[in-house]
């Protein structure tokens, strides 16, 4: 399988990765979710601007990206605008998304960038273009809040984004039954069965997906994404108890 | 799905329930392995009567049953006689694994019996009807220690155990692959499914099979072994481990 790595950290071998969502609506707050990742294991952050007041503001993303890139030491920093159709608080479809997510990656600041399939094939590639130009990591992402889609869709889009020229691809969905988290572990061993190219995420989200958020790595998931502080989607554990978890389960190769 | 209760266990619903094999060989072991449950969460016990020296001198099942009926106070207590074919220690000849069991069944003393599918369907069904006389429940079982096979023959056999009266039909197997975990998952999701009538009780062995000791209760396995000292089969996490990751999953209903 492939894995790609970003500063020390290899994704999509070993133990699946955790990531902890900073959702701070303040640099204050934000501040105070950075202090707390001292005290609790993680492997990279992400920064859900989407979750920022005054986001638009000139400046707002390079500056606070500034703030957290010196925040986080060595470790990766993903940037995300998480629209509201897609579970998150920005407006979708909007000419802001494209271009804040753009200065993002034309930074160089973060060391992955977010880039939602639904944002359109023009745009996705743009951002993929604007981030490998300072290279930075594209995760290709999707979100299904009601439903869990067939394993033939779930892995056509995850097909899609790789080959829009994302780095990792990523796909969140809910479950409404145990059958429907089956088939998103099914989904995400196909994609690595057949298509071993690119790390994968995937999680079944709610009380009825925790497992995948704990066992994805053994069907090729590479990323977990745990709390240290608030959640960014339903279902999320602990950072610090996921990772007791991980520990006692088999590592990819 | 239907549960059945066992004292005052019920298995099949809630939480999977957490069971604990004792393997000493000799009784004052094996007073020291009930001791240790004083220390640990256990639901149910299984006395591995095929690790038991002696167990074929007159008077020794019974005698030891009594022992561990009175050791364990209200809890169930399952008996199971695992022959090297089916990855125990006993090589009793059929004639002996059937008179052991049979009387184990008709001694009252243990709440659950294993008959092992292989033994045959005649001493199968002999047992069913022995251990149904004292009110007693079978513990239909299958395993396979080289591999795992496809789902159809999972569930075959599951229901093949089920149709020949057992109460509840386990069907250990070991992977050789992340794919053969998930087969496992499908085949007791699809019992849980189409024969909801019984409770299922599976597991994929070995560390690849982790996942399936602390997850499988979401597609439907209702009992997971865990250890208080030594394990009984490749792959066995600590009871004290199993049941505090139990507790961040959600129940069947």
């Amino acid at each position: 399988m492939a894995a790609i790595t970003v500063r020390n950290l290899t994704i999509g071998a070993g133990r699946p990765k955790i990531c902890v969502p900073l959702t701070a609506r303040t640099r204050e707050e934000l501040a105070q979710e950075a202090g707390r990742l001292k005290r609790t294991p993680w492997d990279l952050a992400e920064w859900r601007a989407d979750c920022f007041d005054g986001l638009t503001k000139p400046g707002a993303v390079t500056e606070t990206l500034s703030f957290l890139r010196e925040s986080l030491g060595d470790r990766p920093l993903l940037f995300t605008i998480r629209t509201r159709a897609e579970g998150g608080n920005a407006d979708p479809g909007s000419e802001a998304y494209r271009a804040l997510t753009l200065t993002a990656a034309e930074s160089g600041l973060a060391d992955l960038i977010d880039a939602e399939l639904s944002a359109g094939h023009e745009t996705f590639s743009a951002v993929v273009q604007a981030a490998h130009a300072r290279g930075a990591f594209v995760v290709g992402s999707r979100h299904d809040f009601n439903k869990t889609p067939a394993r033939e869709e779930l892995v056509e889009s995850l097909c899609r984004m790789q080959d829009l020229g994302a780095d990792l691809v990523k796909y969140a969905v809910m479950p409404q039954s145990a059958r429907d988290v089956l088939t998103l572990f099914d989904a995400t061993l196909t994609m690595r069965e057949t298509r071993p190219g690119t790390p994968v995420i995937t999680m079944s989200m709610g009380d009825l997906g925790v497992l995948s958020r704990l066992g994805g790595g053994l069907f090729g998931s590479c990323i977990t994404f745990g709390t240290a502080g608030r959640a960014s989607a339903p279902g999320q554990l602990p950072a610090e108890t996921l990772e007791k978890i991980l520990a006692l389960l088999p590592e990819l190769t």
